[in-house]
């Protein structure tokens, strides 16, 4: 499958942190450029997420924000 | 002012295309990486966004997904 | 790969609309529930959406609003 | 009031999980499809969000990614 | 019904511009504070959009970002 | 840097709650407008956000609901 989200940076896990429902996963995309992802506890445990992982991060266009 | 959203990521513009009320955004974070922001016309305009322009996507954590 | 937003709802095209920037898809995901999708008409035109196309529609959790 | 969000998917509570400040919902839309809602807790409080509750998922249309 | 989104500040609409496919609506909150909405063409014509309008905007608290 | 999000209410801090990976900020924007935002907690503490800190709250037009 193919997504129309097409931004999809791909980097590799360096924390993964567990609270009651959420998670939060650091993924360093390029260095020193360090994503955060906020996900579910559930999406994180069932994805088997932990540091060292090769993910991607994947954003809608429609969610980033422009500076200048 | 300092931010929430902490994912920021710096880079240049590649081009903009205006339509009526949005406007599409290349900017090229890291060679090969492209990021695409869709946001108004107008902020698009009021900013004065063109083609080799220094500029931050920023990218709120819980609107980032994880693919592994 | 596999991915952390796990609401992905199938169903098939039922009309694509392009504008100058984005894109209107109607996706019919169970009768009678139809999901609009606006995406970048640049995706719409790199997955070649047409009416009649089997397609899922992915929503990350934390932009669903309950109403009770 | 009417609202300008179109997508709204008519389902059932089948749990509802609380955290520090955001709760998990899970909310049965049509056999099989299962939607997952992370919303602040206080809000769940505040609707007192049970399971067996008749809801609607609801879903702004630029936060759909399409998937072919 | 009611909604999970808390966060509704009312006002008037003070300007519709409709594009292809997205339309930009502004709404004035609070003098001298003005609200930017974009929605679909469609939904602003379903619920008849117009200068003068007494809304609401409605925003769900994980899309804000916090500035000091 | 400026930023093409131009939705941007100033306020007050009236509450901050934090969760193992969330925070929830309250901020009143105008009496009686009480605008909730959820971030991570690492950004709350990141900001020494606290109850009486003059801040604001910026939204993507995006991400705003229109109700009539």
């Amino acid at each position: 499958m193919e997504y129309s989200a097409r931004n999809q940076l791909k980097g590799k896990i360096t924390s993964v942190e567990l609270g009651a429902v959420m998670a939060n996963i650091k993924i360093e995309v390029t260095e020193p450029n360090v994503i955060t992802a906020v996900i579910t506890k559930e999406s994180a445990e069932r994805l088997g997420l932990k540091e060292g992982d090769d993910v991607a991060a994947i954003i809608k266009s429609t969610e980033v924000i422009v500076g200048k």
